[in-house]
């Protein structure tokens, strides 16, 4: 077999960068497991009705076929009820939800980590398979608006707790459909579907194309785009943002009571995240989110100095995550893209790890007939917690030590009547007990450190 | 949407469940990384071509096709082009061993968790999604037999630190293909193939049935077919069955190189195993796996009293595990059926958690225009890490004191002047400092316990 070559689209990493990804995996993990969610994990696979559901996703999903599957089979079968794998974690959380409503007490808080796969074209930054880490509460019928402030500092939490391995600050752009809603409600332009996703286009084609695309797809007169272009132009730290909000809509007389309570849940969140998290929350008005089910808060995250990138953490307030006609289940949740973030963190050697085996030691072996003391050695310092191999050959002991050298191992230890361990890094050399010795805690496992861009 | 089914083949867990799974996974990382083991994961998907090379496994393929691409598209692509989902984590991490070699540091140690699939029937224990849990070591064209000795034992090692918490101890029974091989071919059967594929369904079919197969398939006589069956029949937990086989071999005039060192092979294994992981280990000479590719030891393990669940843990040598022309990259490797030892952990209420949520406690709400202090009293226990969620509405103290108790949360704590928490299992309330505060170890996090059944 000929050098296989990468597929584009689907990264993988080589052992030290599976370092990173891990060391990322596990602060997400204790950050979510610490604010109290519990972990759940759903099939890759969803009947593809349900993954098409919200229709504007249907060209991302991959199709599955037994391959032994006849044609008569696969055709006999409606199209519909085929599977297909998920291209996010809502949609099978909210079938997650219906199925076991029974089981759950609610608000129920999960967190989920897995794979998901869209068929898009690779760009940098995005990929057709990739790792999600979402948190998501959801309610039974009601679930009350102090969720949408509690959630997007769950993320600055987990952000903040990467800081010391090198992973740069995060900016968190957050925003409310009912302002937005409201404002151009009041303004006579009832259909706001359009104006999201004319203003959704910001970053990539600029105000003066959004304007003209607003004039065109609502038929707002050019005041009226003014307004809506002035509005999304609003951002700020702090409560002032909301403030400049509510002068600009009594300005254009706009008085309505869904665009008020937008403004007094955007002013709160903005108050409780300069408490708890200064300086990681923004208002940003601009912020919309293209899909049409959120309808309260919004979330974007950018990495601070990478904000080409696009959105590392995204989510928001859906009223109706699921509903099974008995009862509705509405949610907010956010979702970090993983993949995206570990990726950027590698290719731009942000983060690094100190080495990329776990072996803290090597334990050297004399000759094939003594190979048993060295298992015995090993198996007596792991009984410690002390990540051990044994050298793979008896061979001069210059090249077991550069067999250690090459992999970054630390120690290299030589059993005999007395035994002795070698720091080959200070050439340091010294009587040991494998019944006491461990290594400095700083050396006992790979550590997750900044890298040289950091 | 009515209340939708599960997918038969596709198991999820509740939140208690998955609690089960992830303490298994744990121990399964920290135990393979205390032998050293590097982390690895490779994408979902490889081309169908390679995934087909081993012709029988083609039934099981899951096959990919992206929803929007065109039937001119799809027809125009050569169909071995074509991407399917893996169905182990041997066949990928064979083809990333190619790709990378020249990043890799050879004996390559490599652990990798993932999901695989396969589209079979399902049954119990037999998944159509299932997670592995995959150790290999991997040489660059030579790896010496001492790794077929260490393997079984990082197996028997990770399944020993699952006993504490209720799972049944194991049995890993191994055999070596050079014994039956060497044996086989001295008596003048020299295709071995049908003769492994026969023992292998000794289990199932019973010896007169396998008998009789092998005269079928391979044309054995009767004489030659009861010496197969008397030698497959060995069983034993020391070396004395390596005797016996030999003492078997020589009564019927087989004198062969191979087959002595087979045996050897065997008796070195048991020998170490003996000293090592006592009565974990037996030599069964009927261990035969089915597929081709394996060419010295062989391994199968069961839970004891679960033997009908069929085999946790599977593996062995293979010589060629890949090779690009230049090199070949001989390895040995087990691989751990983590789903279907998790369904029957839990539906045998063989193992389960102490409580289905992470926080240990509940910080109660009096009001909610004091929220902001009850977030505070959950930030200062989390920094120390402690799991902490903070009510969800500012009920009568009674409802929030149920909210915790219908989740398994041991403590609610009350702001005030004086703080106080209760730990409401035993109704005792007292004073307590948020900044120093913190619950017993074994309270602190959801602990994985022994069932019922255990």
């Amino acid at each position: 077999m000929a050098r296989p070559r990468p597929l584009s689209g689907f990264p993988e990493w080589l052992p030290a960068g599976r370092l990173v990804e891990q060391h990322v995996l596990d602060v997400l993990r204790r950050t979510f497991e610490l604010h109290g969610f519990a972990s759940i994990e759903t099939r890759a696979v969803e009947p593809l009705d349900q993954l098409l559901r919200k229709g504007e996703t249907s060209k991302e999903v991959y199709v599955l076929r037994r391959l032994q599957e006849s044609e008569d089979e696969a055709s006999a079968r409606e199209p519909e009820k085929g599977l297909g794998l998920h291209f996010d974690l809502t949609v099978p959380f909210a079938r997650y939800v219906l199925e076991n409503a029974g089981h759950l007490s609610f608000p129920f808080r999960r967190y989920q980590i897995q794979k998901v796969w869209r068929g898009e074209r690779p760009q940098d930054g995005r990929f057709r398979e990739f790792t999600q880490a979402d948190i998501d509460v959801v309610g039974a019928d009601t679930l009350p608006y102090h969720v949408e402030v509690e959630l997007p500092l769950v993320i600055a939490d987990a952000f903040a707790a990467l800081r010391d391995v090198g992973v740069p600050p995060v900016r968190i752009m957050v925003n409310n459909r009912k302002v937005v809603e409201g404002f151009c409600r009041c303004l006579g332009l009832d259909d706001v579907e359009p104006v999201l996703r004319a203003v959704d286009k910001l970053d990539k084609i600029g105000p003066d194309a959004v304007a003209e695309l607003l004039r065109v797809e609502t038929g707002a007169d050019p005041a009226l785009a003014s307004a809506v272009m002035e509005l999304v132009g609003l951002s700020g730290e702090d409560e002032s943002v909301v403030d400049a909000a509510a002068a600009l809509a009594r300005r254009h007389g706009a008085d309505d009571a869904l665009l008020d309570e937008g403004l007094a849940e955007l002013a709160a969140l903005i108050g409780a995240a300069a408490r708890q998290a200064p300086g990681t929350v923004v208002a940003d008005l601009k912020i919309a989110r293209g899909l049409d089910y959120y309808t309260g808060s919004v979330y974007e995250t950018v990495l601070v100095g990478h904000e080409s990138l696009g959105s590392v953490c995204s989510g928001g307030r859906y009223d109706t995550l699921a509903s099974d006609g008995a009862r509705t289940f509405p949610g907010v949740g956010l979702s970090i893209g993983v993949t995206r973030l570990v990726s950027r963190l590698l290719g731009a050697d942000l983060v690094t790890a100190t080495r990329s085996v776990p072996s803290a030691v090597l334990v050297a072996v004399a000759d094939e007939e003594h190979r048993a003391a060295s298992d015995e050695v090993a198996a007596a310092l792991r009984a410690r917690g002390v990540p051990v191999e044994v050298a793979p050959s008896a061979a001069r002991f210059g090249k077991q030590i550069q067999h250690a050298d090459r992999r970054g191992i630390p120690y290299v230890w030589f059993c005999g009547e007395q035994h002795e361990v070698k720091d080959i890094r200070s050439g340091e050399q010294q009587a040991a007990d494998p019944a006491t010795w461990a290594p400095p805690e700083e050396d006992r496992w790979p550590r997750v450190v900044p890298g040289t861009a950091s």
